[in-house]
């Protein structure tokens, strides 16, 4: 991967705004604006001053402009990168990067400005990556996790694993050299607790990206729950309330994911099913272990009941089969605008929540009891949580490579063999911060980054 | 309309990028980011300097960012300006202008930010109209057209000729003062000079706006002929070329409009008309009135034969149709892979271009005589062109009370009336250029901007 070019890319969005950044970074990045700008001498200009001018193709004035200087290494990239903050007009846009093109630069590639920000060390490879998360991150929770990721918080944990670890790999290889005479440097049962210490670390990881992954993407939750008992009034009813909070930010429209609500900071994905009660109809047993194997995807069921319609014996039934999942639920009485209070005492028994979906009535605590749930999941600001599959992988490697060194010193063997495999955990522990890469796995991760970053 | 405040608005659309831009200005715009901002004291740093750290809203660190410092009156709006880039991720950017709000920011109207460059001097409306018009530029015509008037060359016309009508306008009102004594400060003779040539200025202006009108929407274009001559193949392959011109630029997708093409900087607008030809047939008269009405909105006619159909009789049939237009027109011969030497030859009496759509042939010889068409409205960088339907509107009330002041002179009236019809030319002049404006004209204007412009 050459970096001795410079590359440009258009680092705002498409659309509807009234600036558009135009971003490059490489040697050249200074003299090549410097020769279409006009305004002051940009290579006489310090580091992180802004200057106003006009970009000029030949006697044309393209637009007025204003030109952010970024001087190696103070930058994104560690390389000279300027910044051209132009009119957001797509034909401006188009004639100034190709008009600097033509003065020496080359497109930028998805993801290259920080593909270029990881060859020069400003950051490691899951911080590299957690920038991608960052800009993806549509909640609280997936934002702290990116934050937190980007700013070093997941490399500093594998960083001080790893140098304990190197140390360790460097008497075992010391004795190496003195194989002949039969020394151990290293302590075998010091090296074996270290190990037991690291593998714990590791395999906390990886339980937690059972957790993170669920912050970052959202918990799936499946509201079950016979016909017509109100499913989709209370998804609405959901949805909705969001909506009115998020409308009256800025004069901009936000993505609104259609089945995805966000409760203080959590998102809460639901996912399409027909729920267990209507497969009880259907004699065949595939249909409901099929309903059943989508409802385990689920981190969280609400069970809505309709009390008109449901009887108590059918609820108990109900509540048998959930309970078998293992999967924490909520049982919802809906339509309480239309009971007796005889009839809701009678179901005061299930210890359920009632609620109005049409009237809004009862929301809010469910709300409150849906983050209660999650909070079998709660995220402490210190906590480190993997949210990358590709980390816990590498964690997965390495743990099996731990596993081996234990065995290894168990099994007393040579210290050739134990190097080998205090190796591989280094190896594998290396692949996440990048310390060890290809260039097909950089591809891999930065080919999803957008053009620009 | 209060500008003591502070104003907060994503400047970058919103979508799939890089990079988002939120800027403030104001009074307050330095020290309410300071307050979220951790990193260097920012009330302490020079103008046009950029700024790394991170906002904070309590321990919360919501992003890295750049902070950018333009302090009045060296800004766009003339006031303090903050420009914060951060990731362009929609959670962090509703976070972090949530937390501008509360610390004192107000979100800003759509062109609130140009509205206040206009009220604090840094442009006239004029020019401040030209910024949407820029911004909204898609071809090398409409962007000319924009960034010459919003670099003032439109505002310095309209300057000199009020000067001069000033001037008069000072000197008659001194007659008023005198005017028991019957004096002439105001030479009659002069004056009528100078209104006839302030008025030819005028008129041209007036004039202008057809041709701006087009540089800036499109040339209006029909292509005329029977049904299967070859009229959507012969637009198919405009359009592709084009597109196929486009699609390397740069990794983002363009808006097409699907019947718009560019040739040469100047954009044909296809109107979708049936053509003289089929109404042929229509026995009703109010047929081809009606069809003849939508070509007369044309700038010029394609008139295009399938020379296999179309006898030459028809043919000199239609244009003596199309000449009545008074529209410039090309004659077209299509399908010329499918003809004899002989048929060719034929049909070089009436000076036609022969062209196969579907080949691809002859249609760069098109494009050029297309361009030469338009060339009666050729665009010298020099011209100044009313691009605006208000500026017209305004103009055409100068040219109406300019009339009256020559009316004035030669019916030899009062002092006084003569200076009230100077007063309303220059009234109407001043409308342009936002000397003379009113709240309701500023709303009307400025909400048409986008927000954060």
């Amino acid at each position: 991967m050459a970096t001795h070019d410079t590359i440009v890319a258009l680092a705002t969005a498409v659309g509807n705004g009234a600036i558009a950044l135009i971003r490059l970074s490489g040697q050249q990045a200074i003299p090549i604006v410097n020769n279409v700008f006009k305004g002051k001498d940009l290579s006489k200009q310090a580091s992180h001053t802004v200057h106003f001018g006009t970009i000029q193709d030949d006697a044309a004035v393209l637009d007025e402009v204003l030109v952010s200087l970024f001087i190696a290494p103070h930058s994104y990239t560690k390389e000279d990168v300027v910044e051209i903050s132009t009119h957001n007009s797509r034909y401006i846009i188009d004639r100034i990067v190709q008009l600097l093109v033509r003065e020496g630069a080359r497109l930028a590639q998805p993801g290259e400005f920080t593909l270029r920000a990881f060859l020069n060390g400003r950051m490691d490879l899951s911080q590299a990556e957690a920038v991608a998360d960052l800009i993806a991150s549509n909640s609280a929770a997936s934002h702290q996790l990116a934050m937190q990721q980007m700013r070093g918080g997941f490399s500093n944990i594998l960083k001080q694993l790893r140098e304990q670890l190197i140390h360790f790999a460097s008497l075992i290889e010391l004795e190496l050299d003195f194989s002949e005479e039969d020394v151990e440097f290293a302590n075998r049962e010091q090296l074996r607790t270290l190990v037991v210490e690291i593998r714990t670390a590791v395999r906390r990881l990886i339980a937690s990206f059972e957790q993170g992954n669920v912050l970052k993407n959202g918990v799936p939750v499946v509201i079950a729950g016979k016909p017509n008992v109100g499913k989709s009034t209370l998804l609405n009813t959901l949805l909705n309330e969001e909506r009115a909070i998020v409308s009256d930010i800025a004069g901009t429209t936000r993505d609104t994911i259609e089945d995805e609500i966000n409760i203080d900071g959590v998102t809460f994905r639901f996912i399409d099913t027909a729920g267990i009660r209507e497969t009880q109809d259907v004699i065949e047993a595939k249909g409901v272990e099929r309903t059943r194997e989508k409802m385990k995807k689920a981190r969280l069921i609400i069970y809505l009941v309709d009390p008109q319609q449901d009887s108590l014996t059918e609820i108990a039934d109900q509540l048998g089969e959930i309970t078998q999942l293992d999967i924490p639920y909520v049982v919802v009485i809906n339509k309480t605008d239309l009971i007796s209070n005889h009839l809701r005492s009678e179901f005061r028994a299930i210890d359920p929540l009632f609620i109005s979906a049409k009237n809004n009535s009862g929301v809010e605590e469910l709300k409150t009891e849906l983050l209660r749930k999650v909070n079998l999941y709660n995220l402490d600001a210190a906590d480190i949580l993997v949210t990358n599959a590709r980390h816990v992988a590498a964690l997965q490697q390495t743990d099996i490579a731990l596993q081996r060194v234990l065995d290894g010193i168990d099994g007393t063997i040579t210290s050739d063999f134990l190097a080998m495999d205090i190796r591989q955990a280094l190896h594998h522990l290396g692949e996440i911060t990048g310390d060890v890469s290809t260039d097909d796995l950089l591809n891999n991760i930065f080919s999803k980054f957008c053009i620009g970053k």
